[in-house]
C-alpha cells in the first residue's frame, strides 16, 4: 500500500482562471527583513571554536598579511601596534580582536523607502540577490554576456519579490558599459528602479566615492552619517589585502557606510583542503579587513563575511552544495557570534549551467544551512548559476520562491491554542476528514506556505497544463512580473540630479574595459 | 568583481577516460549504516513537547481510536486496562506510554549478508528507497505502470549504492502481478537480488506470515527470534486502526520482527491544518499502534513513524518540501527521543512529476531536516516522485547521490591536527596557492565529498560533453549500473527452497487485483 493521497476540497473561484485572479488580488504582506526565532545550530563546541580562534591568532602573529598598494593601511596598522615589515603586517595576539570590538553588533541599513530599511545582525536575516556574474542565462536565449538591461531587469525582479529584502549590488556585470563607468549606471539603477536597500561599488576608491555621492543625492542631499549602503570587499586569499578594496572600504567607513569583509576561499587553492584550516585562515583574513575599517572609523558598521567552496579534484573547478563548505559556514557563523558581529555567508550556490535538478539540490543544500546557522546577510540568495559566472532568470524565480519557504520555516512551531487545535480534535469523530470543520475553514487560507512555482496538481492535470517543468513555469513568471513592473516613486528633482551626476561623471571618466 | 574562480590542477590519468578508470578501480568503502555525531536540532522547548504529549493523552482519553475488523486487538487493549466500547477504545492517561516502555530504544536488523546488518535507533540513521508507488518514471519511456522488472531493477540499484543501507519494501508496486501474490515475488526479489536488510508485506496477516516464512528460508532455516525485517504499518488517520495492518503487525511482533507504526497525515484532511495539532494526533495514533505491538510481545522492536504532508488549498493535493511538515518532523523526532524509541520520518519527497528543479528543491528541503532532526529510519530516501505515485529511475540516482553528501555532513567538523592544518598555513607565503603543497597533496583525494552526478566543469567543457542536465546524466548512470549489476551469492539449495515456496503459495492463492 502506497503512501499517497489526493483528495478534493471545494474549489473556490473555479479552476485556473479563478486561482490566478485570487492570487493577483491577494494583498502582499511583507516584512522588510526576516526575524528568526530559532536558535542557531551549533556544530562545534566552545572548546573547538576557541581552538580555531587561537589558530587564527597564530596565523596573524607568525605569517600576518600582505597589504598591496595601500601605504595608508600600513601606516594605520603600524600606529595601532602591528609589526609592519615592508608590505607584510603581523599582529600581536589579540590586537585584531580588540580593534574590531568597536564595531556594532547590529545596525540599520536605511532604504530610500523607510518601510524597506533592514536590520543587519542579531536575529535578523536579510536576503540579497546574486552578485558579480558576467553572464546571464534564460531558457529562451541561453547563456550570453550580461547587459545593463539585464542588470535593470534583476533590480526590478528583486524589487518585486517580497522575500528579497535587499536590491544587492552587482546583480550582474553590465558588460556593455565600460568598467570605468558601469558603477554609475548600477547605483543609479538601484536608486531609481527600486526603493530597497542596496550595495555600492568597491572596485576602486573613486567608484566608492561616486556611490556615496549618488546615495547622498538619492536620499535627499544629506546622509547625516546614516548607513544607506552595505558593500562587499573581498580579501585576495591567501592572506593578501589589495589596495583597491581597502581604498573602497576606507571611503565607505569614513562615511559610516557598511562593508562586508569577505575572504573568498576555494579550499585546496586559496587555503588548505581541510575545513578547519579554511576556517582559521578566513577568520585571520577577515579580522584584518574588519580591523582596518575600525581604524578608519571606530564604530563604522562592518559585517564578517565568508565565501567558502570546495573543489573538484579532477579539474580544480569550484563545487557547491557539498558538505565541507556547510561545515565552514556553521563554524564561522558561531565564531562571528562570539565576536559579536553580523555574519554574511551562504546563498543559492551551484555549479550547474541550468536551472535543473543539480542547481536545486546544490542551492538548497547551501540555503538550509545558511538559515540554520543564523546567517545575517545572505548574498546570492537568488539567481546564481555556474559557480557565479552566470545569473539565471528562471533560477532567480525558483530561488526567490524558496526564500518564502525558508522564512516560514525559521518562524518555528506555533504552539498557540489555535495551533494546538485540541478542541477541534476532541470534538472530532475518528475516520471523518477535517476538510469541512470549523477549525480547518478558519485556518485554511493561512495554514500552509504556498509555492509560486511548484506544480502540485495531479499527473493528468499537469499534462493538460502542458507538462511543464519548474524552469518552464519560472520562465513564464519572470516575464509576467517584468511586464507588470511599475517603478517606485521618486522626486523628479532628485531623479534629475542623479541623472546629471551620472552624465557629468561619465563625461569626465575615460572608457576602460579592465 | 565577481566571486568565481576556476583554476587548473594537475590532471591524473588523462581526461574523461582516465577519470572513469580511476573511479571504477577505487575500492568502494561503505558503512552498513550512518552514525551521526551531530546532536539533533531541537526546535521545541521541553515545555512545548510536554504540552503536545499532554494533548495526545487527552485525545487518547476522550476520543480514543476506532479498531476496525480486529476483535483480537480490542480484547488485548481491554485486558491491558483500556476502556473498550464496541470498536472504540479509550486509554487512561499514561497507559500507552507505559505499554510502549517495554520496546527497545535500539535494535539490530540483521541482513542476509552480516556485513550489511543495520542498527535502528540511537545515533544511527538508515536510508531505504522509495515505497509504494504504482507508477515508474524514466526519461526514455516517461510515466507508466510499474512491473516486477521495475521492482527488481530498483532492488538492484539500491543493492549497488553504498549510501542506501536498506533494500526497502514495496519499492514500487509490481502491478503486472496479482495483488494476492505480489508479496511473494517482492520478498523473493529482496532476498535474491540483494543482501541488504529489507521489509516484509503488510497488506494482510497471511502475507506477513509468508514474508516471515520466506525470511526463515532465506536466513538458513531458523530466525531464532533474530529481527530480519522492519515492515511498515500505517494508521488510517484520523484515529482509526484497520484490522489488516494490525494483523500484519501481530504476525511480525510475534516473530520478533520489527514494525514501523506510521500515522499518514495530510494536514487539513486527516488532521487539523496546524502543525501542533498534527503532532499531537500523530503521537496519539502511533502510541496505540506501538502499544498493540508491545501487548503482542513485550520487547518486540517497534519504530515510531510519522508521515506528514501539507496540502494545496486550491486542489487538496498533498504538497512537499514545505516548512510545516518540517516543523512536524523536528517536533516528533524530539518526542520519539523522549519516549526512547527509534523514529522514522522524512525522505526525498516531492510533488513534481519529473526529476526537475522542483523535485530537487522539495526533496532537499525535506532531507536536510530529516538529517538535522536525527531521524533513524528514512524511507523514501531515493526515487520518490509525484507525491509517491511514481518512483523515478533518474530521481533515484540523483537522490542517492545526495545521501552521500548528507552522510559526510553529519560527520561534523574534523578538528584533528591534520584538519586544522596550522603548520601548513604557518609555513605558507601569502598570495601563493595551496594546490601543490604537501598538505594539499596528502589530503586531496579524500578532502571533499564528490558527487557522482553533478557537472562542475567549465561551460565550454559542459557544452563539449553534450550540454546535458542532471537528469540526463542520471539516465546514463542507472543504465550503466544495471548493466554492470551482479547478484550477491546465495546458496543454491536456499534459492531452490525460496522458489519452491513462492511457486507453491502462488498455486494455492487465487488471483486477485484488489
Amino acid at each position: 500500500m502506497g503512501e499517497q493521497g489526493q483528495c478534493e476540497v471545494t474549489r473556490r473561484g473555479g479552476g485556473r482562471a479563478g486561482r490566478q485572479e485570487q492570487r493577483a488580488s491577494a494583498v502582499i504582506e511583507r516584512e522588510p527583513f526576516l526575524t528568526r526565532t530559532l536558535a542557531p545550530v551549533e556544530l562545534v563546541s566552545e572548546e573547538g571554536l576557541a581552538l580555531l580562534e587561537q589558530n587564527a591568532e597564530l596565523i596573524l602573529e607568525q605569517v600576518g598579511v600582505e597589504i598591496r598598494d595601500y601605504p595608508d593601511a600600513l601606516r594605520r596598522f603600524a600606529d595601532a601596534g602591528a609589526d609592519v615589515d615592508g608590505t607584510r603586517v603581523r599582529f600581536p595576539r589579540g590586537l585584531c580582536r580588540s580593534l574590531v570590538s568597536t564595531a556594532p553588533a547590529v545596525y540599520t541599513q536605511h532604504a530610500r523607502n523607510p518601510a524597506n530599511s533592514v536590520q543587519i545582525g542579531g536575529n535578523a536575516t536579510v536576503f540579497a540577490p546574486n552578485y558579480g556574474s558576467p553572464f546571464v542565462h534564460d531558457l529562451d536565449a541561453g547563456r550570453r554576456y550580461a547587459t545593463l538591461t539585464d542588470f535593470e531587469n534583476f533590480v526590478k525582479l528583486a524589487y518585486l519579490h517580497p522575500h528579497l529584502h535587499h536590491s544587492g549590488g552587482t546583480v550582474c556585470e553590465p558588460v556593455d558599459v565600460p568598467v570605468s563607468k558601469r558603477h554609475l549606471d548600477m547605483v543609479y539603477a538601484h536608486l531609481r528602479w527600486s526603493d530597497k536597500p542596496f550595495m555600492g561599488s568597491v572596485t576602486a576608491g573613486e567608484r566608492a566615492a561616486d556611490s556615496v555621492e549618488l546615495a547622498r543625492i538619492g536620499f535627499g542631499g544629506d546622509l547625516a552619517d546614516r548607513t544607506v549602503m552595505t558593500s562587499l570587499v573581498n580579501a585576495s586569499s591567501p592572506l593578501i589585502w589589495d589596495g583597491s578594496m581597502l581604498a573602497a572600504a576606507e571611503v565607505y567607513a569614513a562615511a559610516n557606510q557598511a562593508v562586508i569583509v569577505t575572504p573568498f576561499i576555494l579550499a585546496g587553492a586559496m587555503a588548505p583542503t581541510t575545513s578547519a584550516g579554511a576556517v582559521a585562515q578566513t577568520l585571520a583574513e577577515a579580522l584584518v579587513g574588519m580591523s582596518f575599517v575600525q581604524l578608519v572609523r571606530p564604530g563604522a558598521p562592518v559585517v564578517f563575511g565568508s565565501f567558502a567552496s570546495s573543489m573538484s579534484m579532477q579539474t580544480g573547478a569550484p563545487t557547491f552544495g557539498t558538505p565541507e563548505p556547510a561545515h565552514v559556514l556553521y563554524t564561522l557563523a558561531a565564531v562571528a557570534r562570539r565576536l559579536g558581529l553580523p555574519f554574511r555567508s551562504g546563498g543559492a550556490l551551484t555549479a550547474s549551467k541550468l536551472p535543473d535538478a543539480q542547481a536545486a539540490y546544490e542551492s538548497t543544500a547551501t540555503m538550509v544551512p545558511t538559515m540554520m546557522a543564523g546567517v545575517n546577510f545572505v548574498l546570492h540568495a537568488a539567481g546564481w548559476l555556474e559557480g557565479g559566472l552566470a545569473v539565471g532568470y528562471e533560477k532567480f524565480v525558483l530561488d526567490a520562491d524558496q526564500l518564502g519557504m525558508l522564512s516560514t520555516f525559521v518562524a518555528g512551531l506555533d504552539l498557540s491554542p489555535n495551533a494546538q487545535a485540541i478542541d477541534a480534535i476532541l470534538a472530532h469523530e475518528p475516520g471523518t476528514h477535517f476538510l469541512g470543520t470549523e477549525h480547518t475553514l478558519a485556518n485554511f487560507e493561512t495554514a500552509f506556505w504556498r509555492s509560486e512555482v511548484a506544480d502540485n496538481s495531479s499527473f493528468e492535470q499537469w499534462v493538460d497544463d502542458g507538462s511543464l517543468d519548474a524552469a518552464q513555469r519560472a520562465n513564464r513568471l519572470w516575464k509576467e512580473r517584468l511586464a507588470a513592473y511599475e517603478p517606485p516613486p521618486i522626486d523628479d528633482a532628485v531623479d534629475a540630479e542623479l541623472r546629471e551626476y551620472v552624465a557629468r561623471r561619465k563625461a569626465e571618466l575615460p572608457d576602460t574595459f579592465a
